[in-house]
């Protein structure tokens, strides 16, 4: 993997950069549309290309290891070849859903075992087995084994599990180079800097990882309930750490707002459930605002979803009135359009970003978009 | 509408035909899709052209008059312009749910009252109103009011109630004469024969629809639990007495091999919910068998869903294994592609057959295509 940064804009830290993985290039800043268990839920690969206009998805450890289970998947020669999609795969590391999802976890200093959330199975992740598994998967960019601490946290819990994450980051780095790749294509470790809403510790977190010299690297343990400016302030300190010539990654963040105040912060990579799951709930987002397909007021609006040329196609040529009907009727069509929706609207808010910060008006584009996303229609 | 019959095979009764809407053509043989409620479930409307190569879909006048309802409906301009689909469709009477989902159902010689399903409200469906309704969602075909009797019917029942159908089809007929369509395309009256499985009472009801003179016929009543050798007996005896310069139209029906043997016997347009409920159960059809996806040796089949060409081209490019992940692990994408591949298939399926009829080797192409689309795999 590499990655060029390209244009850092002047009155920000927003930053336009390409990586390039063996599975092809992604422009930055990127937001990555989350496939949990082989699939964007309700997505067909190809409207992920062509639609979306996905440069990389994201693969769930944790859902994969479960079903299909490892067997399957080195069968199917990796995650690429079992789900079809040639393009960029980035997998976490399955703790977060070790934490968030399974059941009876317990966390030791070989790694975190837990019972499955389906069968109550038991399963040890370390910080080799994690690895291992993501060599199996096949991702072009996979991520270090961490515990995310929850929120709040006091400082000592902070520490000690920062400090835990830091020695699993050191037997991430040796597992990596002691294997290979399963599949003939090169992976990528990204590490994770934690340390939860602590200055000092997130500052020599992001020192510690940057240290490991790895491709990329991932701030981690934001989004998990802290007040917004907690995010933003942490995610502005880690950016101002992290080595420049590298992609950084903030894991699990946002709404679009968020996305667009954090490139201003130096963030090269995001993912979220949110713009997916909110879809299937029925909610939209557009530069106008916030749309609730649910509320009745829509089923009279015979307008366009969205009528911007960057909209999804099915956005441009549907009403409305037919999505609310969709969603009043329960009809699979509405959440398949409005998850097309979200998605390729997030891919097009990052891809007219990554335009202004090359143009070199990044800032005051960004300041004329803000207000439109958060109003709610 | 206009019908020209191109092709008679001469080892059976089947026929190729073309059937010119307003909203372009139907090369017969034909499968329509069910497109229930203004979606074909989980299915886009570019996926139903560009992959499924649908020619007519079908709307239910029953669901689409509750919701969204014809103020809607015609707010928007007709159906064809709500769903934003632009080719043919077809709308059945409403007749049918009324008696198979409706609440508290009475028949009067006026017509049928109910209450709705969803809330309960009661509302009348008479040829009058039905038509009325059908209007309102512009479909290029619509069909006379009809009640299906139950199978099994006494003879008394059975005649009584065709009697009934045949006093409402000129009633649906008047309605017609009377009433202009509203969205500047012209709509085509379908009367459907009735008789339940009494040969002289059918015989005696196709001659009365014939004597209408609309521009297509069609055959109700079957595929509504009587034995296979009735639903052949009867589509062939109706096919005998209906004239040839129309289309005949067998309702509800059916699997693959039933409408292979149905196209044998002079039927050209089929409508059926099998294809697409049974892929929303991992169901799926091919010329080599029928597949449950749910069955656990699919799991590491890793050859492609269906790798004939006519095959919806995300059965060439997804394995089996990924689709039977997919539907165990409860993914939305499963129904998706399993609909897509049996809607592409039914497509492909009559498609064939209508080729062996010009051609002139139906016969035996349709005895070498039936073991495998009844087999087991
Ligand atoms: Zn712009
Ligand atoms: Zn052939």
């Amino acid at each position: 993997m590499q990655f060029k940064l390209h244009h850092t804009d002047q009155k920000s830290d927003a930053r336009a950069g390409t990586i390039t993985t063996d599975h092809g290039k992604i422009n930055t800043p990127i937001f990555m549309p989350v496939g949990t268990i082989g699939t964007v839920k309700g997505v067909h690969q190809a409207e992920l290309k062509e639609q979306v206009k996905a440069q990389i998805i994201l693969g769930n450890t944790y859902h994969l290891y479960l079903r299909p289970g490892m067997e399957t998947m080195e069968a199917a020669g990796g995650l690429h070849k079992f789900m079809n999609w040639n393009g960029p795969i980035l997998t976490d590391s399955g703790g977060y859903q070790v934490f968030s999802l399974a059941h009876r976890r317990k966390i030791t200093e070989e790694g975190a075992t837990f019972a499955s959330h389906i069968d109550g199975s038991r399963h040890l992740f370390s910080p080799e087995s994690s690895l291992g598994i993501q060599r199996s998967i096949g991702a072009d960019i996979v991520m270090a084994f961490d515990e995310c601490p929850p929120y709040p946290s006091t400082r000592e819990y902070a520490k000690n599990s920062m400090d835990l994450t830091h020695r699993w980051l050191e037997r991430c780095v040796t597992f990596m180079n002691e294997t290979s790749p399963k599949y003939g294509h090169s992976q990528a470790l990204f590490p994770i800097v934690q340390g939860s809403s602590f200055d000092d510790l997130r500052t020599k977190s992001c020192e510690f990882i940057a240290s490991q010299d790895q491709p990329g690297n991932a701030i981690g343990g934001l989004s998990v309930g802290e007040p917004i400016e907690d995010m933003y302030r942490i995610s502005k300190l880690c950016c101002d750490v992290l080595p420049k010539d590298k992609p950084r990654y903030l894991m699990g963040v946002g709404t679009p707002a968020n996305i667009i105040e954090c490139i201003s912060r130096g963030v090269d990579m995001f993912d979220c459930v949110l713009p997916s799951r909110n879809a299937r709930h029925g909610v939209i987002y557009t530069r106008n605002g916030i749309m609730n397909m649910k509320n009745a007021k829509w089923r009279t609006d015979f307008s366009p979803i969205d009528d911007r040329p960057d909209a999804a196609p099915t956005s441009q040529t549907h009403t409305k009135a037919y999505l609310a009907h969709l969603f009043r009727v329960g009809e699979l069509l509405g959440p398949q359009l409005a998850t097309l929706h979200n998605l390729a609207f997030y891919l097009s808010l990052v891809t007219e970003a990554r335009e202004h910060i090359i143009e070199g008006d990044f800032a005051d584009w960004a300041a004329s978009v803000l207000p439109g996303l958060e109003r709610k229609l």
